[in-house]
């Protein structure tokens, strides 16, 4: 039997909120010195205050930051920037590292503030405190430092853990990964022979079931990313060539990452269209297995969907759902992702299709899924979230969306019903997450709306 | 008399679609060889060629190909997309080099196409076909083969013209502007002792006049310039630093130029929220006095403004305004830019007060501007457009923007009237420009106002 | 057993599109003489056609006019106005009577036209006719020539099928309903003291379990009947008043029938937000039953809820997509009506409430819907459409609403799925229907939002 | 030298919020007795007082009437409505005679109030209170108690001054309106042959300049009013004629005014899509000369325009901008209005036309204005506001309107500068004013925004 867990998948047996124990001390060359354990941890753990002092000068930063001193709080991070809540005010994100009396301080800042708000990993067991999110697409770089296992650790039953030659392997994938900044080009790989030959094996029995199972978006895109980006039996795509057609194509980009991301990191990145990707490929002995997500799962089942515009859209939208969601929900919306960017069925002109990439990965349960031996539903985000699901074998349920827009429409309505005290929104430009929770954001956001409808005037006289 | 013409400004009385004569053959040895010239060149007066085949297949494309080749036309550039016309179709762009019969292929290419449009530099004499523009944001790449004068060449009148230290500084910057590709990082330049000196008695004087002369929002912003970017009196800031404070506030970015654009290719950077902005430092001789844009106007008088989201907005309508608008209106367009962006006012409380560069970098203009000794008149796109203005003197009017908000709106309206076949859109996303000019696009259009305005309904519950 | 059929519900069961034969010999006297069926024939047989000339000029009618005039047309009815589809033509809307040779002259016309569609009774058998609708408020006076039943008859299990004083009212409000226009007063009806003492034993009985079993929207309303609208006990409240109190609320109106309309014209009322309400009361013998809709279901059950706004929305809604449906599509809209207006159920804080009128004004069945006997599904308009139901006994399964907004919203998707060539969408200030099938509208549909906008930009600075 | 003073024109020089001493003693058989004078009185010094009580509960409304009671306030209206500001709360509309301790019965009330607002004829000197505008339009009937002088007075040297046949014949219009409630017929006169005739000389004079000298909108509507409306020589149009065409259109209504309007109302009214109109005809002795409005300037010059759907919405701004506003800006909206909708022109392919009705129903100054010997001025609405301008001459200067879409939104943008704490806007399913200041209304309004949007995707993807 074959399984494609992803990189969400298993993210939810293990605690989130901890960096893995093992894994530092196991790459101890590959870090930055003693400073990664450190700057890891504490990063892992800081506080992100946002603020804007009560008067509206910039000398009420000095005087915050004094508080902080006082109370003996290292600070880790400090940005100033306008307000968007108060036009004539600043705004201070402070990122505060577990030290001194932090309580203490934060009282003190907040009883000076006019806007104040917390965001924190460690949000359980304080009221007010938002959970953790990136605030700019920069700050996916801190994952590296929240992975739940690092890539090169491998399971007993992994058909790779008996082999050093693969183990060093996945640890050069990790490094890559695990050293990678927002920014850069995406690392060139040379894979080996042996490697090409693996995706080969895949893509050629893949490939001859697409044009009748894969959903007609696949199909549009796949010829595509044969002409621009390289995919062929005898070649393993680069990530840059990949991310950069996705970018141009939907904004979406690709990231490797070095090991599984809890649930709540993972969402997070396709709130900003970034997908975290693996870059290695499957162990050789096993062609057609693979117990994790691998570079064949990513560039044949992902990577042409996130080309579709409305695809992308409806994919951001569980990423923005999940931003400061509570833990339940962080968990119901990962069960949303498995069932459709994972393992989702669409109809079309009465035929089912599949678009989720774990199906499509799968010569096996892509014919089984649509063989109509599984059980099949309508896409329904607040009973689809609480679908239970087996990791390791073929589902026993799938769910259809309708079409994408109608399932990004229903994802915007179920997020609506989290807990949660603000509204979100990506701003594009700025590659950052707009917290709404003021009256001069929403007039802004309306102000925009107005001039999207100035363009459509336009377009539309000119049409 | 001192005066801080722009970029913009000279580009008006030169040829714009010629590559200048004399500058290749200067600087040799800064470009790659013999490629350089004929690529440039090339670029320069090649034509980009939009179009989706009838027949919606992949192959369509190769046919194509084919009949370019029949007709002996070299393709610089072949790029393959799903389009957004006709979404069960594709949209192929390629870029022609001035071979072969490129009038036949065309006619031919056309005759086999759903849709067809070409964009061209070389489109005064021909029909239908638009002038060129930058279609995604790394096209702004080949603007360094558009430069009309390379940045080391200086007219005899100017402060640095027999000294030979200068022009070779000079030099080194407009070497950094030419080999810059998007997506680097901005070149850290270390300035010299001299250099920073010129900077300090500009930075010393004009920071005197602002707190009473500025804008709020240029007051704003300059404590933050401060903190985060190195403003102050012995630094020289890094555009670097400046252009990722800007990203992080409206998105807008910097990017180093090599010379004087056409008017043309300066606005389009605009569309992308991009703004071309020079790094050598005015001549230590005259350090109130500039000919021509140095980083003394361009830090001190545009970077804070950019950091003003309406203000961002207004700047980025004009840019999107001018793309592939007739040549009139392009210097239209400049004359609105120049009298806003470079010379506008705006009225605070009843007071004057100055946003334009050209004004926040020049200690006597600024002055003069207020003392309402000039004319002062309303912004009104339709006549501001065409009011002639002197390069090397005082204005002898200066037009009153009633706020930013207020002065896009004016200018959406003013591009509404713009001949041109088809409405523009700037995606963030994809950093492209989207031409608007078929049904699904503007559904597409619809369907994202509507995913805002559930954004708003959100927010607004939860506000 | 209680059963409370409402005027659609039995209407499926008829011929749509014939005027029964029975009814106006047996009231020679009510109507104007002979004219009355010749008039009602031919306005129920009769051809709307709506055009514009080729050529953009007044005389163009007249031209037309001939064509009619030529092939022995009569017309009953003739309208100029502006078109909206071209700004600088005209619309001409001509209603045929069939005579002559229609289809000869139709396709003369047609060829003279710019513009041109057919509304009419008569399309079962005509491609591209569109299914008659009313275009404007007043043509809901045409339905008196459409009811299937006249309001006297009764059938021979009524309870008041013996008792000629019962059958003599009936007739005084059938006439009432058939001669009224709109834009008149309802008329006032002197009810007896017989009938108020029916009205009396419902009205004490229900509102007992009004607060435990109906719904929010009708327990808030309720009281302002009371004060309103002399809702109590010993009063049956004038259709007149309490038209004007929903008037007011939402715009909704109600209008006497003077018998069943079939399905097609009852929720073609709805989509001008106009109610058609019987007027009479049910046979004095038996108070807590009858075998159709009468004053206690309209007021008690129907009325307070078009009181409120989100389900005024939604009624209308089902009106607007019903207009030029196909006969399947009715028949389906005519059920999710059932399924809701007349016997919906809600959830409040986890607990299930009535709003459908059928439930509340049955003591019995509201008690019964509520207790979870009957099976409850959620409401989703394309499986709620085609659900079977029995007019005569309790529903064995009941929808429930999320809320009326989100019913809203559904039933606007599904209307979407209608087949139909163009949309539509109410016109207040008109209070006619436009019909969206050219590019001007569209134009005036966006300008229109555009307006809305500049309402909230200007809102929301004064909040 | 002829004029045409409009309903408004005058009344900007008489006390506007007095009912005149002399008309209703004149006039006493018209009025229901004694009753007549105190209910006029009353209802021209009346307080109208919205408010939603503290505790959520009808009973509610009986504690704020003994309020009332108690201070001996007598209530002329009394109002229970379901709240738009509070979903859960109701809210109560009392119109209180200037009686008893109002002012302590107002403080007392506003204690126990969620919500509260006074609108007053008294604002004067009233802090927080709105000057009174009609809620609904029903309440434009109260106009007729409240008009400057009673259309049967005529100034001495008004060409009938002596003429006692023709002001008994002013008398007869006077009562006619005086006595006109909001839903009823326009009543139908039978114009006197000596009338006819006064008609058919400025009919026949009008119509030979308007196919050169009215703008396209009016020649685009008047052969519709010619075929529909009975407009020829030998005819007097029919007010409820004309009126039902215009509702058709744009759901315009005229009104029969009984005398001078003070601008307050006279504008209030357009806020509803409704026109005052005289129906009286000018003194037989002077065919070409009227001192103020009649029925030939009302339906030659006005009524063409009313049927344009964009001039319709500029006039329904200039209503809707001056509801609740200070004196000052009723006297800027009423130039406003004077300069456009009475005396202003347009621009059509570089010629001048004329939109005014001033204009449009004078035969010597309309071909005065469009000789260019006046002044021509843009509309903007800031500085048209404010321009001086005779009543009893030609004008000096006259404005250019680039559009009447452009017109409305200059209009929008200057309303939004009038002070006033609230947004308004027109419901028409409920024929009334929506005070906007609250959040849940901001929602609604949102949410019609989504709906709409919802037709324009359905309509788009038909198109």
């Amino acid at each position: 039997m074959m399984s494609q867990p992803t990189n969400i998948a298993k993210a939810r047996n293990k605690e989130t909120s901890e960096i893995p124990q093992g894994s530092p001390p196991d790459t101890p060359k590959l870090m930055p010195g003693g400073n990664y354990i450190k700057i890891g941890r504490d990063s892992a753990r800081s506080t992100c205050i946002v603020f804007a002092p009560l008067a509206e000068e910039v000398g009420a930063l000095a005087k915050c930051l004094n508080i902080f001193e006082k109370h003996r709080v290292n600070l880790l991070h400090i940005e100033s920037r306008p307000s968007t809540r108060n036009l004539e005010n600043y705004e201070f994100m402070v990122e505060c590292a577990p030290t001194g009396n932090l309580p203490k301080a934060i009282i003190e800042v907040k009883e000076n503030s006019e806007y104040f708000n917390i965001i924190s990993r460690d949000y359980k067991d304080n009221k007010d405190t938002v959970p953790w999110f990136p605030g700019r697409i920069r700050d996916l770089d801190r994952f590296a430092n929240q992975i739940l296992s690092y890539g090169a650790e491998l399971d007993s039953d992994h058909p790779g853990f008996t082999d050093p030659v693969y183990r060093a392997r996945r640890k050069y994938f990790a490094d890559i990964a695990y050293n990678y900044k927002h920014g850069e080009k995406l690392p060139h790989v040379e894979y080996t022979d042996e490697e090409i030959d693996t995706w080969g094996k895949v893509f050629e029995q893949l490939t001859t079931l697409y044009p009748t199972h894969a959903c007609k978006e696949h199909n549009h895109v796949f010829p595509l990313l044969i002409q621009n980006c390289g995919y062929r039996k005898d070649n393993i795509p680069q990530l840059e060539d990949v991310s950069n057609f996705l970018k141009d194509c939907t904004g979406f980009t690709l990231r490797p990452v070095a090991g599984l991301l809890s649930s709540r990191d993972f969402l997070a990145g396709l709130a900003f269209r970034v997908f975290h990707s693996t870059q290695y490929i499957r162990h050789p002995s096993k062609p057609f297995y693979t117990p994790e997500p691998d570079v064949c799962h990513e560039l044949l089942g992902h990577a042409p969907l996130f080309a579709d515009p409305a695809f992308a859209q409806f994919s951001q939208q569980i990423g923005l759902a999940s931003l400061g969601a509570p833990d339940d929900y962080i968990e119901k919306l990962a069960t949303c992702f498995w069932f459709t960017v994972e393992y989702g069925l669409c109809r079309e002109g009465g035929e089912l299709k599949a678009f989720g990439a774990g199906l499509l990965s799968s010569y096996g349960e892509l014919q089984y899924a649509l063989e109509n031996k599984a059980e099949i539903r309508p896409f329904d985000p607040p009973k689809t979230a609480v679908q239970k699901y087996p990791i390791t074998e073929y589902q026993p349920v799938y769910y259809v969306a309708e079409s994408f827009e109608d399932a990004k429409e229903k994802m915007i309505k179920y997020a609506a019903t989290i807990p949660r005290g603000f509204g979100v929104r990506y701003n594009p430009y700025t590659q950052s997450i707009e917290v709404l929770d003021s009256k001069p954001q929403i007039q802004s956001l309306v102000t925009n709306i107005g001039t999207e409808i100035s363009v459509l005037v336009d377009s539309l006289k000119k049409l």
